[in-house]
């Protein structure tokens, strides 16, 4: 791979946006997708008819001829979805960040709206008579929600590691602390201990109600420019993947051979072949959390623990302020909201700025990830020198 | 725009598939799409696991990681949607050639598979007790089914220009025509005349029967390498563009100032700003044409006859054989397939390979759009000297 033809160092993330994060907020998800990229938009400093790309997750429910209606923008040259759910938020700024480094657009928006706390938007959550497709190998065992999935890779990780009861216990303490830091985090001012972890329900065997994200309202968004129009002391896209594993077909993925050698170990090692970076020199990350263990899964794929480590890794305090990575710093998915995993990637920028609410000292490069469990992507954003 | 950061000539369209055409196919539309994707697979002479990048439709029903399973393909390193039904082809193509331009996928497929003639497909045939969104501004006046808004433009178009009803027919006819030359398609052996188009029924005035795309069942697909690797004589994506207009809400948009200064302008002026060619430049044309007047509208748009002047420039037989653009040679979605207009990529390649069967002479440089009544896009393809 010739560098010179890769998008590395391009493009900028020139402007983030976000709502108010919490349950039962008034605007629609529309509403709210407008807010954060008006917000968004302001920040870059840009005119919203500059926008002429919008990219975003095959969930999100707002048209984007509605937004451009709505906010003025365009008329657009790119619009691009990315699907997979949580796994597709680094994905949809990567292909946005493409469009936009060989010229197809000249600014472009990359958002994430959700009405979460509404019962109606929780598909899993909806009977059906008939199970289609892949489904029906799952369901009638009793994996009905994305938890109960999950907690099958956990058991299958406690198998194959040993115990990570402490770990998770350590995670959610964590990233509810940082969101005790974070005033604009759903769980500020709301402290937990390992106590209360470990006394907290168990929702499916091993997971508690803690390892679970929270159900949100709220948008985030980021506008990407041409990183000579940014000017100094922006932040770049130095690298994006996308990873989609052979064998895959729901997030337990148990029939295949190593369930655990998920989408994020393809994804890792594209995005470590795009960049002459290495995981030694990231200082921060923020790894899709929608359930704590996704953490230990991600910390090992992306190189920074060896197979088998990660519990050990976090038992130490190394996703902690003074660790040797700091992950979802402003509490993430478990405490300051869940919008799949997009308000992650604000996070990674604001670090970068050097304006996050629990500052990690000199960060220059950030990574972050979507969902372990499915097929995925992971950003590497840069501060520019 | 400096040529150097473009993706100009930098991907190949190295293979291209398709199945049989027709009603009532026994494969489900799963097995259609394997079997283009297989086809144009080994019309690339490369191994199916050296695929790492797949792009469709938003409105394609098969999954990606299925394909992935059931051809051998991956692991993945780009997976993408595009919107706006018909309006997503060439834009897919092109978000596909700006992955293997860039190092993020080494080969990718597009494809696109249906199952039409199931009645269960035609999401309009469907009745509902309650309109979403923007549909109760068009519903209750009877604009029920795609045809019904385009003739609503077709309405427009006559106000303003004058009578088309000789160009529709000779669209029809011509088209037909080009499908009596190509055993692949569906209306092989099945010519009509203008005689025939002005006996058949009205379907929504002033579009008649034939003026409407087959119900069809079928699949088609394509390859992209990057071009160095394709070898000489290979057909390259010259450039791509896509476009959404200001205002835009439905197919007939019947609220905004001018309904006819559809998405294709958009899309037009950013193609031709990507390319030192110029319409002046193609030789052949696959026009997006789920309705004959789009043809038309098309035609304007990007530049091959002046406002209002199309329907002329399709009397005096510029889209035939032995015109000034011959238009949907293989007979398009109204004579081949209807595919949401990807057959008409895979025909544009074949002419630009020499392979098509009615032969544009000397074909060089080959236009591929998408439907012009929604956000749309379009592709430049050029035989590589």
């Amino acid at each position: 791979m010739t560098q010179g033809v890769t998008i590395a160092g391009k493009v900028a993330i020139a402007g983030i946006g976000q709502t108010r994060f919490g349950k039962g907020l008034e605007p629609s998800e529309r509403e709210l997708a407008c807010m954060a990229i008006d917000a968004a938009i302001r920040d870059a400093g840009i005119a919203p008819g500059e926008v002429d790309g919008l990219a975003s997750y095959t969930l999100e429910a707002t048209p984007d001829f509605e937004l451009v209606r709505d906010l003025g923008l365009g008329p657009l040259h790119f619009f691009s979805q990315v699907g997979h759910g949580g796994g597709a938020g680094p994905g949809a700024v990567g292909q946005a960040a493409m469009a936009v480094a060989t010229g197809q657009a000249r600014a472009a928006v990359v958002w994430r709206s959700r009405k979460r706390s509404a019962a109606a938007s929780r598909v899993w959550a909806q009977t059906s008579t008939v199970l289609e497709d892949h489904w029906k190998w799952s369901r009638p065992s009793g994996l009905l929600r994305p938890v109960d999935e999950v907690a099958m890779l956990a058991q299958r990780y406690i198998h194959e590691h040993g115990a990570i009861a402490s770990a998770l216990a350590r995670i959610a303490v964590t990233l509810r602390d940082y969101a005790c830091a974070n005033p604009a985090a759903q769980m500020h001012g709301r402290p937990i201990t390992a106590a209360d972890y470990h006394a907290s329900r168990m929702v499916a065997d091993p997971l508690r109600l803690f390892d679970n994200c929270l159900e949100s309202d709220g948008a985030a968004a980021l506008v990407l420019l041409p990183a000579d129009r940014a000017g100094k002391d922006c932040v770049v896209v130095e690298a994006f993947a996308q990873g989609l594993v052979t064998g895959h077909q729901s997030m337990a993925d148990f029939h295949r051979p190593d369930p655990l050698k998920s989408s994020s170990h393809v994804t890792a090692a594209k995005l470590w072949s795009m960049t002459r970076f290495t995981p030694a020199d990231v200082q921060v990350a923020q790894f899709y959390d929608a359930f704590s263990p996704l953490i230990l899964f991600s910390l090992e794929a992306y190189g920074f623990a060896p197979s088998g480590a990660a519990a050990r890794f976090v038992e130490e305090g190394g996703i902690g302020p003074a660790g040797r990575l700091p992950c979802n710093t402003s509490g993430g998915s478990l405490s300051e909201a869940y919008l799949h995993g997009f308000n992650l990637i604000v996070e990674a920028v604001r670090q970068l700025r050097g304006q996050a609410s629990t500052q990690v000292a000199n960060a220059g490069l950030a990574l972050v990830t979507g969902c372990d469990a499915t097929p995925n992507s992971a950003l590497l954003l840069r501060r520019q020198a």
